[in-house]
């Protein structure tokens, strides 16, 4: 694949907000890859997560490791083949990797959003997608995809723009949010609210950044994206300076350190790495508004609850993958998707993937995972015009 | 039951600890219930997990609320009759209760120990309770009993003082922690080892509490103690202001506020308010050292990590039980314990509860998870001498 280059598009008639609000102008960044067929047909969108942008596939010229978040799913002869596809990655409005975020001047004061930044939510995110699509000429997604909160954004737009929409690809998702899953998102919040830092949302003008709640934030999340059994494969409790005298043997450990404030345990060490990783990079505020998208989603309330009645909007196809061991977002939250999709009667592929990885998966190369996607698209190109 | 008392005792021999550092002196604050027998072998040791103390059972004169924490397992004609057994609860050092911890002074400096006071294990704990006995003129246990980390301390018990235990009960308990198990104390040591306020863990010469981290971990720790069922029979999506106009309806949601700092959820407003209670009257530097009282307990692992081996030397009948959706100590872990003690063709009654409460269940009030230890101590009741 060629180097890939981020595109700006700027919009500038405001974007009504499900909260009420308005988002009166815009950027939104993206990228591209692969090239749009001639009756415009063969478009696939991908919705990123949390933490991940608009760099879902390629490598920037000069940046060794700048590969995409999905690049094991996206490109010439992968599962999503560019050769095939015309490929569209977008940053998110909240977001802090290019798109208008909190971290950028509100035009209506001229000075940054910061925690004035209007909450979004998946739907907004949708409409703001459809807008990009206009924008490019494309009436009709071949598909949309996207795994964890992107599943989300999937399974959105097959209920707010049911004929833009011929396929749905919805992995490690769900319906809503657990209280479970609410909870952790909420002491993440706290972490970086509380964080003296934080100034109330206004740290870019003190000149500080929350790293320390952003650290927390992270290795929460990091706890709850890896399942038990692949923690205690990878780390179980080995000791941070266990010595491998032999790799068959199991390495031997030194004695305990005693201390309650030094890392003692291979897990702390990767823990903490990945919590400092992520301050140097991720925005607070953003993070607070992402969570947010994911606690307010939930298309089935306005229909009492009752979710076949809010998927039957839906006209596209869809496939829905879960992983075994992800217990952020269980298989069991996937069926529900699929048992409301076939009370409507619609088509559904499901695939329920054995793997040890945890929600992380969606991320991973795994060959049955990969297969099914792959055996899906190709489905899907064998439907496309010329 | 009459009202109890807590009580003091003095230890003025140096404990060693097994890190190579010594307690100097120090100070034990127990509670008993019942009444010795003339042959002093109706005596049952309570240990405590986390946050609990010597208080087990009873009320103190003039304090409303002030129940013990196992008031529904402990007192006259419950599962654990304080009729027919002297029950001895104690606090364990480096706790915060009344025994010697981080907030007394060093003999040694005749400052206050704060970060200082030497890191504890269960073993040490054991080898504490072990000489409480002595002053007690208790040489034999007719069991010791406890939840979680107390479950850690009764199997501990059996292997340091095979000898000097005839029964242990040990419920929701692990052989050691998961490396999940360590990440999330590690996540809650950080978040308040970073607080400004912990100074280093001298923040009492400060005039300072680190709240923050210890709200941020006790909602971590209180997430985990609940199961993903019951907080979403408890709390589930509803929002804070849910209008209840008719117990037989669900709740009318009013629409969202759109707000990331402002409570949305009721689990939210639930875990704040655990957060800022604990936060009240929890010492930060205790929880550090209990969090690695867990971490470091692991018995087999001076065996090569065989617990068939390590529980050997355990000569006591046992009562071993988990909770089905308990994923803190999970029933796979209680297993482990029953595998090793059968391997080793000892006496073990095994109950798996179904329960939806987590690991909280420990600590409530369930039918048959009571029923089990009555009958349990029945069978103990009935071989005491008189």
């Amino acid at each position: 694949m060629p180097y890939v280059n981020p595109q700006y598009l700027h919009f500038a008639d405001a974007l009504p907000l499900q909260s009420g609000a308005v988002l009166r102008e815009y950027d939104l960044c993206f990228e591209t890859y692969g090239t749009l067929n001639a009756d415009r047909s063969n478009a696939v969108l991908v919705c990123h997560a949390l933490n991940a942008s608009h760099h879902v596939a390629g490598e920037y010229e000069g940046q060794s490791k700048s590969q995409g978040w999905w690049d094991n799913m996206v490109g010439p002869g992968k599962p999503i083949d560019t050769n095939v596809f015309f490929v569209i990655g977008v940053n998110n409005p909240g977001s802090c990797f290019g798109s208008t975020g909190p971290m950028h001047p509100n035009p209506d004061t001229g000075k940054v959003y910061g925690p004035d930044f209007p909450v979004v939510t998946v739907e907004d995110w949708v409409d703001a997608q459809a807008r990009l699509l206009d924008s490019l000429g494309i009436d009709t997604l071949s598909a949309v995809v996207g795994g964890s909160l992107g599943g989300m954004q999937a399974l959105s737009w097959t209920l707010q723009y049911p004929q833009r929409v011929r396929h749905a690809v919805v992995i490690a998702s769900a319906p809503n949010l657990t209280a479970e899953n609410i909870a952790f998102n909420e002491v993440a919040r706290r972490a970086i609210v509380t964080d003296p830092d934080f100034h109330g949302g206004n740290y870019y003008a003190h000149g500080t950044v929350p790293k320390r709640g952003l650290r927390i934030a992270r290795m929460i999340g990091h706890i709850t994206y890896l399942s038990d059994d692949v923690m205690n494969e990878r780390f179980g409790r080995q000791l941070r300076d266990a010595i491998v005298a032999n790799a068959a043997e199991p390495p031997q450990q030194r004695p305990y350190r005693y201390s309650t404030q030094d890392i003692e345990f291979q897990i702390e060490s990767y823990l903490r790495y990945q919590g400092d990783k992520f301050a140097e990079y991720f925005d607070a505020n953003t993070y607070l508004l992402i969570t947010r998208v994911l606690d307010y989603f939930d298309p089935a309330s306005r229909f009492g609850g009752h979710l076949t009645e809010a998927l039957r909007r839906a006209t596209a196809r869809f496939l829905v993958v879960s992983f075994t061991t992800d217990w952020r977002f269980s298989p069991k939250r996937s069926r529900e998707i699929v048992k409301a999709l076939l009370d409507n009667k619609r088509d559904v592929t499901y695939a329920e993937i054995d793997t040890p990885h945890g929600h992380d998966a969606f991320l991973l190369d795994d060959a049955r995972y990969h297969g099914v996607v792959r055996a899906y698209f190709s489905r899907v190109a064998a439907t496309l015009g010329r």
